[in-house]
Order: structure tokens, then C-alpha cells, then sequence
């Protein structure tokens, strides 16, 4: 029996990657912090070990690494909200980077034999150039947002520390995913909710900048990609997780305005307060190398994605 | 009058960058830590306006950027010791990534229209495959050391405050330099202790890994670089700062030798505490874009360059 840890198992993507850990007949161990909030994973409570820990606290990832010496490490811990890294960007980075040099060091103490998955992000590809979709993982790194500069950090750590140390690290670049259970400051749960507001109280819908192209997978096609990667992936290597299809937020919100009232798609107004200081106009992957060595591609379609989350969403308020 | 504000000051290169400023007739000011050893400013010591502060203090850079209000930033401060990044990774981390975040934010209120150098470094390049030498500054980033990891982050971080807030901040990577002043950790100043050692004792010249190939440049040529591009560079670019040809590591320590004793050629031993968990074996650049755009090529030769140090390192002994 595998012994999983996953750091970060309340958030979004941990709550569904526990889940798929549990149908692989895996033990899984999740760190969570004081105090974090285990909605997510209140449903699964008995079936996860949780060790409290703070990625921020060296001598916390040494007694959780020692205490669980797990066979494999899903880093998913991070501050992984875009806007936020604007607002908090020393913290976004003493998380995110200063966080995985921490989990890097006490697996290579404690359990160097581990299978790590190092969370990168299509966040660091940033600005891509004409002529450069679908985006390739060889595709240059020019990060828009303090948020792609830490991954782009920790996408080397990983790197680095396979290079260094030899530990089996892959390193995933995921695309935007989303679900039920995303937090509802996400682009796709803001919209769902403001389109649910706007429907019961006739109201407008303010929106930022509805250009913006973006590649979309449900997370629990990513978690199945993140499973194959630390099973089956070239450690050092690093691959895209994406659906290969661009969808502009403007047909992203009228598909979620059709399923709950199409009427509602008069109601749309941009406000400032929605853009981000830069953003990346659009971003499209190529999951080819995945694909091709691992035979991963995305199964479940957009529109079943969006009615799921529209269905959890309803289901909450 | 030009303010310039030098972070690091205080050590090897901010010292020449102190003297090539006030050559251009600056006002400098420098940024030091409470207890920073300033012996290589000292002969400056009446021509600089020192400020104490923190570059991992956001509250000290604050200060110290609303009191000077510079025309010109060039963020020295870092940890910049390679191998030390190994046994101190969070360390170089914070003081390198955060340390960057926190200036680079404090000149985003206060001095928001200077120039700003961020100081990458050939590391980021890190593993070169066949093929890609001389490295433009459009080859892979495949950093091999933390310090090389924490390098990227600081040089993706000067592209995005660049895109994100529009400042003025330019990203170099300077290839291997040295000169009078170097720390004595560092490879060519080692040597020559080395070796000199050697020359009193007769005692055997241990040293690591000789077939890794560097590109030198005098830092006398680095500063004036620095300066260039800070006065004409263009903004959200980075530029190579290198000699273009590659010494290895052995034919560095035979003109050492050469220089101060040709017989002790006999004496050279290899000690494994002296290798890296992982090393770059060739690191040659282009400086093609700095020279094609604003006319840079190095103007010291490398054989003056390890005279002068040489001579300085008999000086203090």
C-alpha cells in the first residue's frame, strides 16, 4: 500500500486528488495547517491521516517527513490565487518558493527515495508571442504576475534538486482547471455566482476583461494527470496538463448564463476593478507530451464541467 | 546630478560600481546592514552617503528609498556565494527572491520613474546542451545550483514588474568575474591563495573539478556595462554581460601558477570536498545583443585581470 502525502489536501485540487488516491488503494496523509478550514475534505475525514505543519516551518516538514516517510509527495501547498500575488507578493513567494525549498529539504532527509510531484503553472508562461500556441513546455517563461514568478521558481527547484540530489521529481504545468469545490474567487465560480445573484435579483453582472483566451480541463482529469506523472513520468522532466482547446471568458460566461438564464446575457458590464495589472491575453497548451509518453488526454467535456460546478455552486448557497 | 542607489554596496562589484559612478560624477548612496564590513568602500567612505537597512526588511527599504528618492537603482544585495546556496537554501531564497520583492515594491512607491538594474547571473543557464554555445540570452533557463534558481526568480521578477507596473528595470546576466577585491571563496581568488600557500610552503595545491569551462570578464568591464545599461538600455530586457570565450578551469590555474611560480605545476591534487552536487561544465557567452545595441565588448584582458588580482592578494597578505 502507497503511502501519499499530500501537502495542501483542503484546497480544491487536494480534496479531489485525496479522493483519487483513496479509489488507487492508497494510504494518504495530508498537511494541513491550525486552524485550516476542511470543508473539502470533511467528507473523506476518516479515511485521510492529517499531520499539521506549515510548508513556511523547516522543523514542521522534518517531524511530518520523519513521522509518515511517504513513497510519494504531492506538493500542492501554495498561495495559488493570481490577484493575490499582486497584493502579497513577499508572501506569495516565502510560501511558494521559500515552501518548496522546505519540503524539497525534508524529503531529501527523510524520504529520498519519494516520488514528488512539483506544481508548476501555465501561469509561467506568461506573455506568448504569435505564432508560439499551442504552448509546448520548451516555450519560453515570460510570467505576467508574482504569482507565475514563484512558480517559475519552484518549477526549478525541482529541477535543480533532481539535478543535484537525484531525488524523482516531475514537475506539472497545469492549465486553468476547475470544479466543484473551486474557491469562488476563480474566474469560473465568480462567474457562476454573480450570474446565480443576477438571476434572483435582476441585478448587472460586472465582469473584467472578457478577451482573455483560456484553455480550461476539470480538475479531476488534472489529478488523474498528476497520479500518472509521480507513477509513470521522467523525473526532471517537466509536462503540460491541458485540454488543447482556447475558450475566450466572454464564451465561458455566456455558456453559464445559458444554463441558468439565457435573458441574462444583457445584464454584462465591465468593471476596472476586475482587471489585473497585466494578464495574459491568451494562453492555449499542447498536452502532446504527456499524450505521447503516458497516454493522458482530457475526458471530461467543458460543458459537464460547468454544469457540475453550476450544480455544486447551487447546492452551497 | 544622478542619485544612485547601490544595494550591496559593500561588496566586490558594488565597490568598483561605487567608483565607476562617482567617476561619472553621481551622488552615491549605498545601502548597508548594521555591521557590514565596508573595508572594500572604505577609500570611498567620504564620498558615499551610506543608509543602513535590509533588502529582507520591507520597512527598512521603504525608509531608506522615500529618504534618497534615487535617479538609479542597482540592486546588488544578494546572497552571491554559489556553493554556499547549497548548504543555506531558503536562506539564499529569501534574501535573493524576497529581498528583490522588497525593493523592487519600495521603489514602486517611492521612486517609481528610476532606472533599475536586477542583477541575473549566467547560472540561470545552468545545464547547456550541445550546440548551445556561445549562450544567447534566448537559451533554456536550466539552473543547476539555488543560487542559480534564486537568479531566475529575480530575473522573471524585474520582467514582470516591468509588465505589470511599467518601471524602468533592466535584467542583467553577467557570465564569471572577478578582480581586486574578489572574496577569497570565490574560484580565481582560491586559487591564487592557493597557490601562493603553495609558494611559502611548498605544500600541495588541492583543488576540485578542473575541465569546467568559464567565460571571464574583468569587473572593471562588468561596472561600466551596469552602467550602460541602466542609462540606455531598454527597459523590460535582459542582456548578457560576458567575454565570449570560454578558459577551462585548468588552464586558469596553470597561468596562475605560471605567474607566480612555474614549478609548482607538479603540486596540483584533486580533493573531492572541493566538487558541487551538480555543475555546469560549459558556460561560454554571446554579448552579441549589448554590443550590437549599445556598443559594450570587453576591454580588459584576462591576463591583466588575474595580474591585478594577483597582485592585490600579495598586497594583503
Amino acid at each position: 500500500m502507497k503511502k501519499v502525502l499530500i501537502t495542501g489536501i483542503s484546497g480544491f485540487v487536494g480534496s479531489h486528488l485525496a479522493e483519487y488516491c483513496l479509489s488507487k488503494n492508497a494510504k494518504v496523509f495530508g498537511l494541513i495547517r491550525h486552524r485550516s478550514n476542511l470543508k473539502n475534505v470533511a467528507h473523506l475525514r476518516d479515511q485521510i491521516e492529517f499531520h499539521e505543519g506549515d510548508v513556511e516551518d523547516i522543523a514542521s516538514m522534518y517531524l511530518a517527513m520523519d513521522a509518515i516517510k511517504p513513497d510519494i509527495v504531492f506538493h500542492l501547498a501554495a498561495q495559488s490565487y493570481v490577484p493575490y500575488s499582486w497584493t502579497a507578493t513577499a508572501k506569495t513567494m516565502s510560501t511558494n518558493v521559500g515552501g518548496t525549498v522546505n519540503v524539497l529539504e525534508a524529503i531529501r532527509r527523510s524520504a529520498p527515495k519519494a516520488a514528488v510531484l512539483v506544481i508548476g503553472s501555465s501561469e509561467e508562461y506568461g506573455l506568448v508571442k504569435e505564432g508560439e500556441w499551442p504552448i509546448k513546455e520548451t516555450n519560453p517563461l515570460r510570467p505576467l504576475s508574482p504569482y507565475g514568478v514563484s512558480k517559475v521558481a519552484e518549477d526549478m527547484l525541482g529541477y535543480q534538486y533532481n539535478r543535484s540530489y537525484g531525488l524523482n521529481i516531475i514537475v506539472s504545468r497545469a492549465f486553468n482547471h476547475t470544479g466543484p469545490r473551486r474557491g469562488k474567487e476563480f474566474v469560473i465560480p465568480s462567474f457562476i455566482k454573480r450570474v446565480l445573484v443576477a438571476n434572483e435579483k435582476r441585478s448587472k453582472i460586472a465582469v473584467g476583461n472578457l478577451d482573455a483566451i483560456r484553455d480550461f480541463t476539470d480538475v479531476r482529469d488534472i489529478v488523474r494527470a498528476y497520479w500518472l506523472l509521480v507513477t509513470k513520468g521522467t523525473p526532471g522532466e517537466v509536462y503540460n496538463i491541458c485540454s488543447g482547446r482556447g475558450h475566450t471568458m466572454k464564451d465561458v460566461l455566456y455558456r453559464i448564463i445559458n444554463y441558468i438564464d439565457p435573458s441574462l446575457n444583457n445584464k454584462i458590464v465591465i468593471d476596472k476593478r476586475y482587471l489585473r495589472p497585466s494578464d495574459v491575453p491568451v494562453l492555449i497548451g499542447s498536452h502532446d507530451k504527456i499524450t505521447d509518453e503516458l497516454g493522458w488526454y482530457p475526458e471530461i467535456p467543458f460543458n459537464t464541467t460547468l454544469k457540475d460546478t453550476i450544480k455544486w455552486m447551487k447546492g452551497k448557497q
